[in-house]
């Protein structure tokens, strides 16, 4: 177990540490055939992502009390999850991407059939390992593969925001429009870290509420940073492409209120994000170092 | 619960009719934002596509006693799961095909992103209904999770399948090799057709064993009379592209054994498929028959 007491650099080493290892231990060797699929799979999972999701999952599933040993499924799944649409998003018929997490994207890499077998495969691997898990009751094992498969999917998941993320693209759609796309492509897999691992630990629906109000405003807090990240930051940093949102005519929140704004924009949604963790009654240290984190980040 | 004495033909019929009026309650209607995303996964899913996965899956779990209302999720799924690799398989970087099941393939309709996201989704629908599926319990649940997400992925499921016989186009392979790929491609998910019925069903290791085989043979059997089927059948009775293996120099059982000699392999296949039935202490009349209208079939 991850002690609460840590600073939040070290929790975040911890959790990439954790996943990394559980992740390895799950997905086939590159030895294993078909080897190449394997090598595709292994070099997006493995590309020294931050880990953010599986970081959010122990953090809300120590925060009521759930040893990290029973979250590891399911931060590894949400993982896989995660990588799985970005080999996807960023394919030449979607976001048209070369470089992810400072590599060669994976269908530059491997070509295009491989990546979307490498992304499917993944997303197969993440419901298996939570199906398989014997340190969970099939119950939760039922609920969380429900929750993700919401959260991934659509009408309201991850899959569905995507969608109209891309017929978005160099069209004018309003901030409620832009905000819709990002509960569904960002926000959902984020509110389902922190539901599912709160289901986990068989949180009262109190509790439930509270923390996935808490995702929700975290999910929109990421993504607000993310669209300034995109402006302000360098490739190099970013370890993706910068100034991609404005090269692909996307709407972001600098292109509503510019940067002053957005940044203004990023405080007001940090406070409301911190302010809903009053009605948890749990030491939320963690959870508000990694709202604070949000709020900063570089990368 | 569809009785054991009605002939297959009105058997199969209504499978298609159960299974469909299934998956048309899962599946985000048309209206329901994304609307192209559900137009596109409707599209694939009600093309009229035969359901011998469903079928098959209806026929062992009523051969084991199951009533079909707890067999519905299941053959959902898997023709779910069956369809998003068809919508995957005919992308333009993978089998390149613009007519499946008589229809324009999804991404010829609706374009490279939502074919590919189409895809993903119904894969991660079929997961969810699944994990939802009150009728069943949540042990039961989890096996099928397991059975279909292991079927359906990689090492040895269809995703790996898909990828080796990719990278064996315009490649000499043995014939071992190439039930490999079949093995995987086709064979994994109709194993798990009858092995996930099975274990709804709650069977004995040694029914399991022995429908796994059958299972298993009636796939290899599947397969030869596609090979045929792909010579000898036009575009219109296929409602697929006819003569694509060899156009795409695919190796196929014709191709190793030429058309008799494929013919009299799909014999001895048939043979050791309905040998294996004797195994089963059930009257197993209506699996006998899909073995039979698998040899026979015209599409």
């Amino acid at each position: 177990m991850i002690p609460e007491t840590q600073n939040l650099e070290s929790f975040l080493r911890s959790a990439v540490s954790l996943v990394d290892e559980k992740l390895d231990q799950i997905v086939p060797a590159e030895t294993v055939e078909p080897a190449d699929l394997h090598r595709a799979i292994r070099h997006s999972l493995f590309a020294g992502g931050k880990r953010f999701r599986p970081a959010f999952v122990f953090a809300v599933g120590n925060t009521f009390g759930v040893e990290t040993k029973k979250l590891l499924s399911l931060a590894a799944a949400i993982e896989m999850i995660h990588t799985y649409s970005l080999i996807h998003d960023d394919l030449p018929s979607m976001d048209d991407d070369d470089l992810r997490r400072g590599h060669e994207t994976c269908h530059v890499k491997f070509g295009e059939a491989t990546a979307i077998l490498a992304g499917d495969a993944l997303e197969t691997i993440a419901f298996q390992v939570l199906a398989e898990d014997e340190d969970l009751t099939a119950e939760i094992r039922v609920r969380l593969i429900s929750e993700v498969a919401r959260g991934a999917g659509t009408p309201t998941g991850m899959v569905a925001g995507q969608h109209v993320d891309l017929e978005s693209e160099g069209k004018d759609i309003s901030v409620e429009e832009l905000e819709k796309i990002h509960r569904g492509k960002t926000g959902a897999m984020i509110r389902v870290s922190a539901r599912a691992a709160a289901i986990i630990a068989e949180v009262s629906e109190k509790d439930l509420e509270a923390i996935t109000k808490f995702a929700s405003n975290l999910g929109l807090l990421f993504q607000i940073t993310d669209d300034l990240l995109d402006v302000t930051q360098t490739t190099e940093v970013l370890g993706k492409t910068a100034g991609k949102d404005v090269l692909s005519e996307k709407a972001t929140y600098p292109s509503f209120y510019g940067l002053d704004g957005t940044r203004k924009l990023a405080e007001k949604v940090h406070r409301e994000t911190i302010a809903g963790l009053e009605e948890i009654e749990k030491p939320t240290e963690i959870l508000r170092s990694i709202a604070d984190y949000i709020l900063d980040r570089r990368n």
